[in-house]
């Protein structure tokens, strides 16, 4: 019985098990079995990933990246720049640690240089021609690094050639309040003016100088600018410390816009309509040329006339003097002229992008764009090859990654090196131009890390604001260098904090308010979420306008590896936090973009618009209500759409519905753009980030109409002011409608 | 034994079911069973569906609307215009066959009224001020229609008041050339032009005119135009045919720019900023009056001078001279002159958009727009009412589904009763304008059906190429009105055909390139895919420039339904066609664009542009390589995508596989904008479908930019051609990035 029970019980588990076997495998559900690609399309970050990432990160390669890249000086369209395209290339198409695809794309560019065989030459000559003092054209060696024949001589690239003469005259940094000033006390006309770097743009001290009759500008890097006063070479200066050399020179593009000069708004390519050359604008319209401070103490100290006021003094120990104009009569210079010998030409000429990209597994359509110039002035250890250097250590990993089967992100990233970024942003600005269309629907974010490494003391972050949630959590992955248990984030939030609103005390992030690196054509002509980071200075312990050796033939290997970061290890900090950040971009579910922390920022510049500017717009009759209603239309809209991404399953959801979600956040900054917001800056669109010069924390085109209507007091301008704040109104609301709900 | 084996027999199946169920529903298999969402994603448009909506179209249910909609004149803003809100409201929330939502959104737009207390006069007036003649203040009555109070009397909006008086001289259409020749007899100084309709824009007939002196215009329809020569209201014209009576005038915007014309680019609410009148541009510069043929017959048949060249003749049965200035020595006119007493005001006032919406359940962040304006001029039972009771009819059938149950829109639908279109397409443009951003990150396509019916004799269809397939398909699947086995696609074929180089015979599309409805803004602005369709005339039947009617007292619904539609099938017609478009585009799994349409008008329009400009262009230095090169990129982008889209299965492809070729296909028109392409005409930014004055069926803006240098010679002008071509080659070549493989 036992048995037969047994035997029962045995065949109804058999047939059971035969029941259960033919239910599962053997009955198609009525729902169907899920499609393989399910699985794919709601996959989110990988934690495990980031952190293998994060281990793989080497200082010593990228000590070695940099090594290589900085052996030749490679200005932009030189053999040198050539090698640098060579190597990137090499490496982005390495088999085992390249990128999926990677080439090189060519604009023919309007670029400016000194003429070899005639250096251009500034000389102090008396009354009789007779030179009396030769400043020096190169600058001095100290190591090999220096007696390369490839080190450019220093120049004012875009400075038009000529050989202008006069008195000199000290403009201090040749703002247009500094000429307003010295003309006061001195006839410019026909004067030299000498001014130092810093508070106006390169080309503005010569735009502003000739109105007043100035018919040559000096241009040098004064000590207590840079050198935190220190000026001797033979114990305080590089090669023994990181400042500057008596004979260093900071070179530069001495233009206002940003892009190629000779096709606005057009890729330059062969055929390319060009203007004619008379009507390029933000140039030079007088010769310019920097020099050294060494140079300009022999020149300053001797300067006749009334001593500046105290904000024009420098960190010379003389008196600075306006100028006679001209020298002092106890000067041996007494009497005597300036000379310019400026032998500048132009040329159109050759240069080249580097482009790699890791094709997207989920949503190739989406790009997360990584990107560094690659030429130099001169070697250009840290800018731009200390972002150079970092950039090929996070496409050596990655690539590996992707060789080897083992990642593949959801998202396309495309990495750019750019070229002739030091003549005036012209690489990236010719790439935006050219894929307009494409880059506007389809990118994410622009990562931009140029120089990478100012100093080793602390990270530095500018960017959308809705960029900084992804910034903070990826610092707060990574270890300080030189810290054993401190994070990127909590050292920087020692650095530099603010307290927000809404996060309290936090790390305080710039905004990409400028043009001042590659990022420009992304955020300000295209709309694009973008961000830059570096790591940087303890002010604490130096007043340094930029690094010492910023655009100097002493910008090296050897200056990097000594002063700016021994180990390489901020290096390998920044390479760290910018590729976490990337991966994070490209690889999460939902966008790591947080739209609220937009709202912050529109809010505190409304307050400070409401504080600087409501009585006085009341009083002509403008009403800031709509400005009011769109700041709180886009709160209440990003409020909203981070409370649907918290509260939604969304990996469970409809992919459709991740992506739908994702535009919004994508396009958020597309929808500040407008071509008229700007007149007179077309290259400027974006409604809240574009450059002002009112130099309020606000809305910048208010201000600068603001500022402009308040002293003319005519009615146009005011209108300019209404004007202006109807179409920041309209843009705000475009973008809260860009995040409320869809329909 | 049987019995213990059945027993057996029958547990062993009960085990074996309950095993099989266990097994099909208690355990998740491997891969895991399809989320319910997976089988929405695939869905494609339903046929089924369709042929129910077709059935579902009702002739007299279109009818009905249109004798409500009719009842009294609804110019933009009126009592008359407030009841037609009301009506779209009360339909659109009706909770049987209503939409989702709708709500009406406002404008403050600057209008222009002839004062009722000051009628506009037109009068004959001798040297001593007596009256000799005064023209007709409204048009004479036939039907009760006529006799409405709120019948606004026949006026130039945005003309200016004004009271010139002068010798009367005939200018023929007012265009450049007429007044250039008319100026070569007589001295137009201190005259009053009268001119026919059109040949030129309206405003235009008075910006041509002042610059020669011309103090006032007087504008009216000359049968030859409109009536195919008859003339007498006893047996000829309206009520008796569908021509215009003699008193009819044809009433209009007299503007050149499109939306608002004091927030240009901004939406025009209550804060915006407005600018100047005196900076409005585009309008009449001097008074302009249209009157009716029975008025102009009795002044241009007493001018003396000479007798005008046989091109300019109207279809009066006397000779048509230039006017002496004035009238001849035989008539009882001579030596008077024509006073214009214009009192018409401006005035910023209140214009309401009804909206409404059908969510999109799979994609609702995808629109499909359809549109047409709500004001008329009168009664507008054809312009527009036409199209809106088309448009109720299609949002009664589609929103009874919706409230049903029985169907819901892959994407959404928006459907726009624009106000204050007659005065310049105001409530599309306010709403683009508004809304920018979103709709043009998200609109798939915009239908506008404004007049729907001008004639029953042939379908017209105009819009991106692209649309050419999927109004080719709704097309075959609707009957012709009126011919039992024949669809309208064959009838269009029949009436207006062309030789495709790709299909072969095919119905002849055309082109959306000026400004005539509310696709303008759309088009122009946006960038939207569009299209615009009605049913119209056989052309071998009459000459007339537009149907009789039009902005006068007589387009009501007596006349359209005796005249123009009687039965109401051609609205039932475009109803089932546009309403077939419509779906197809909100439900199709792949958007049915067809991107090689495209491609093979860029070549049409590269084959004109090289056979009339290339020879001249490369004397002058320019080449049209890029241009060639772009179209040849387009071509072969294109080709790929269509290929790439009939082989894959997309239905079983991750969704965002069709997302991103929807995207592409939807954001290709979007890649043709830019807006510096045509600097004096910012609205226009479309570099391919942009007006011109060139008239040849090529690149808008190369052919005018060549039209103004070849005569000029100058080299800027040259310059500008050259531009052109750059700013076309780089646009697109963008337009193929958006549709060549993503990455």
């Amino acid at each position: 019985m036992i048995i037969k029970v047994l035997i029962g019980v045995l065949c109804g588990a058999a047939v059971l098990t035969v029941g259960i076997l033919i239910g599962h495998y053997g009955i198609t559900k009525s729902s169907g079995s899920a499609p393989s690609w399910v699985k794919d399309v709601v996959k989110d970050v990988d934690e495990t990933l980031i952190e293998r990432f994060l281990s793989e990160v080497d200082n010593i390669q990228i000590q070695e990246n940099l090594r290589e890249l900085t052996k030749v000086p490679h200005m932009a369209t030189t053999a040198g720049d050539e090698q640098t395209v060579q190597f990137m290339l090499k490496r982005w198409q390495d088999p085992d640690s390249g990128l999926d695809q990677a080439w090189r794309e060519e604009y023919l560019v309007y670029l400016s240089f000194p003429d070899p065989k005639n250096p251009n030459k500034v000389t102090v000559v008396n009354s009789s021609d007779a030179v009396l003092h030769t400043v020096r054209e190169k600058e001095k060696p100290y190591t090999d690094d220096q007696k390369d024949p490839a080190v450019v001589q220093p120049y004012a690239a875009y400075s038009p050639a000529g050989h202008p003469k006069g008195k000199l005259v000290y403009a201090n940094q040749g703002k247009p309040t500094d000429y307003e000033e010295l003309n006061r006390t001195v006839d410019l006309r026909g004067t030299i003016a000498i001014t130092r770097y810093g508070g106006a743009g390169r080309a503005a001290k010569a735009i502003n100088a000739a109105p007043y009759g100035v018919i040559g500008v000096l241009v040098y890097t004064d000590p207590l600018d840079i050198n935190d006063g220190l000026m001797s070479d033979t114990n305080e200066t590089y090669p023994h410390s990181w400042y500057m050399p008596p004979s260093g020179v900071e070179r530069g593009s001495f233009n206002t816009d940003y892009g190629d000069l000779l096709t606005p708004y057009l890729a330059a390519k062969e055929e390319t309509y060009r203007i004619p050359v008379k009507n390029i604008t933000g140039i030079p319209p007088i010769p310019i040329q920097p020099i050294g401070f060494e140079d300009a103490y022999t020149l300053i100290c001797a300067l006749g006339g009334k001593e500046v006021p105290a904000t024009w003094r420098g960190g010379f120990n003389c008196s600075y003097n306006y100028g006679g104009p001209g020298f002092k009569n106890t000067s041996a210079f007494y009497n005597s002229d300036v000379k310019l010998d400026i032998y500048n030409y132009e040329e159109v000429k050759n240069s080249s992008n580097v482009m790699g990209i890791i094709r997207g597994s989920v949503e190739p359509d989406r790009y997360v764009i990584y990107g560094n110039h690659r030429d130099s002035w001169v070697h250009g250890a840290i800018d731009p090859s200390s972002g150079t250097s970092v950039m090929l250590e996070l496409t050596r990993v990655l690539g590996r990654m992707v060789k080897q089967g083992k990642w593949r992100p959801r998202r396309s990233i495309i990495f750019g090196s750019w070229g002739a970024e030091e003549f005036g942003l012209i690489g990236s600005a010719e790439y935006t131009e050219q894929y307009y269309s494409k880059l506007s629907e389809r990118t994410v974010a622009y990562i931009n890390v140029d120089i990478a490494v100012f100093a080793n003391a602390t990270l530095r972050a500018s960017g959308m604001p809705s960029m900084q949630n992804v910034i903070f959590q990826a610092a707060k992955q990574v270890k300080a260098p030189g810290l054993d248990s401190t994070s990127v984030y909590d050292n920087w939030k020692r650095y530099s904090n603010r307290t927000s609103p809404d996060h309290g005390l936090i790390p305080k992030m710039g905004y990409l308010t400028g043009a001042g690196s590659d990022y420009a054509a992304f955020v300000h002509y295209l709309g694009i979420t973008s961000m830059d980071i570096s790591y940087t200075y303890d002010r604490t312990k130096t007043n340094a306008r930029i690094y010492p050796a910023y655009h100097t033939a002493y910008d090296t290997f050897d200056y990097s590896s000594k002063f700016i970061d021994p180990g390489f290890v901020s290096h390998q900090a920044i390479a760290r936090t910018a590729g976490n950040v990337l991966i994070r971009l490209a690889d999460s579910l939902v966008l790591p973009l947080i739209c609220s922390d937009y709202a912050e920022v529109l809010e505190s510049y409304l307050n400070t618009a409401v504080t600087l500017y409501e009585d006085q717009l009341k009083a002509k009759g403008i009403s800031m209500e709509p400005l009011k209603r769109a700041v709180t239309s886009f709160r209440s809209a990003a409020t909203h759409l981070d409370q649907v991404i918290r509260s939604s399953d969304l990996a469970n959801e409809t992919p459709l519905k991740v992506r739908r979600i994702n535009d919004q956040l994508m396009l958020l900054d597309r929808a500040f753009l407008d071509p008229l917001a700007f007149p007179d800056k077309y290259a400027f669109r974006h409604v809240i980030w574009a450059s002002s010069s009112a130099g309020k924390p606000t809305f910048p085109g208010l201000a600068d109409a603001y500022d402009n209507a308040n002293p003319s007091g005519q009615l146009s301008d005011w209108e300019k002011v209404h004007y202006h704040l109807s179409v920041l109104s309209q843009a705000i609301e475009g973008a809260a409608h860009t995040l409320v709900d869809v329909i």
